[in-house]
């Protein structure tokens, strides 16, 4: 099984980190000074703010790798909008600063409890996955499934714009306790 | 209790019709050619290309009502955008186009079999509802509960947007078998 390097030290990095190993997966979490990177799936667990930093750091060691990139890049102090372009997404911006890497969309819809947990609402916890490389995705997927959560391919990258969407509408209704942060949106196939 | 028109004779339309009948309410079914709308909440469920007709003939008879937005503006050839603006959605341009009416957006993340069952993998079947006029959104919530399925309030008109991005998404899912028509998105609170 692909290595996986973490990028980042929050709930989110140490609930993926968890479903790597739950699948018996090689897993590194790396703080944010951490200069190498040795995963071939390396997951940029920081929020949306911080992706520029890691890309001008080790943007060089991320080519030929399978990059994820998990962020919500809400306006945080309004909660109110996204603040990349209407018609982009942060997953986009990523892969056109990161030519040389296979950028997939992915955890952005998911709590970290839920990835711990392995269940939201009664179903198993999905990860939902966008990119253009299929084989980048079915690397990823294997991570997933083998660590107990459900795995579905959401298309190319240009669904990462309605991941985001996604994720926003999910974070806007546990800010206003509409859902639990321990629940919130399940797939149910 | 609000009477209920709703404009459309298609699966939705009978699927919401389905959910006014379980709690109790009085509710027309309209074909596009009907020209009296009686009800106090008028459900316009026919297809995003279809609003420009309804609003230019019964534009004039929604003043002052609840319209309820159902639609996905999906570009339905391709399946691989909507045929709204980035930054907008089908329910900020009919409100626009009504600016005398309530218009609220719900319903178009559901599927109709989940109106039917009232459940979705387990969990009650969950109406996103979004619009300006918390007292429309209220009285639409209302009627949701009665029918048996859960209503949470999804925020501003603006949040149209990104419900119609789930929307669409769950659509592509279910166009690829990734979900079942009876199943998709659930709500966990």
């Amino acid at each position: 099984m692909a290595r996986v390097s973490i990028i980042g030290t929050g709930t989110m990095a140490k609930a993926i980190a968890d479903v790597v190993g739950r699948g018996g997966g090689a897993v590194d979490l790396l703080g944010r000074d951490d200069d190498r990177v040795t995963g071939e799936i390396v997951v940029l667990a920081v929020p949306y703010g911080a992706l520029a930093d890691v890309v001008a750091r080790l943007g060089a060691q991320l080519a030929g790798k399978v990059v994820v990139d998990i962020s919500n890049p809400v306006d945080f102090t309004t909660f109110d909008f996204l603040v990349v372009p209407a018609d982009g997404s942060a997953a986009a911006e990523l892969a056109e600063a990161l030519p040389a890497s296979r950028v997939v969309k992915a955890f952005n819809t998911n709590f970290a409890a839920t990835l711990s947990t392995g269940t939201v609402g009664g179903q198993p916890t999905t990860v939902l996955i966008a990119g253009d490389d299929a084989d980048a995705k079915a690397l990823l997927a294997g991570i997933v499934t083998a660590g107990g959560l459900r795995a579905v391919d959401a298309g190319p990258l240009r669904r990462a714009r309605e991941l985001e969407a996604v994720g926003f509408l999910q974070l806007t209704l546990a800010a206003a306790e509409k859902v639990a942060w321990t629940a919130g949106f399940a797939v149910a196939a």
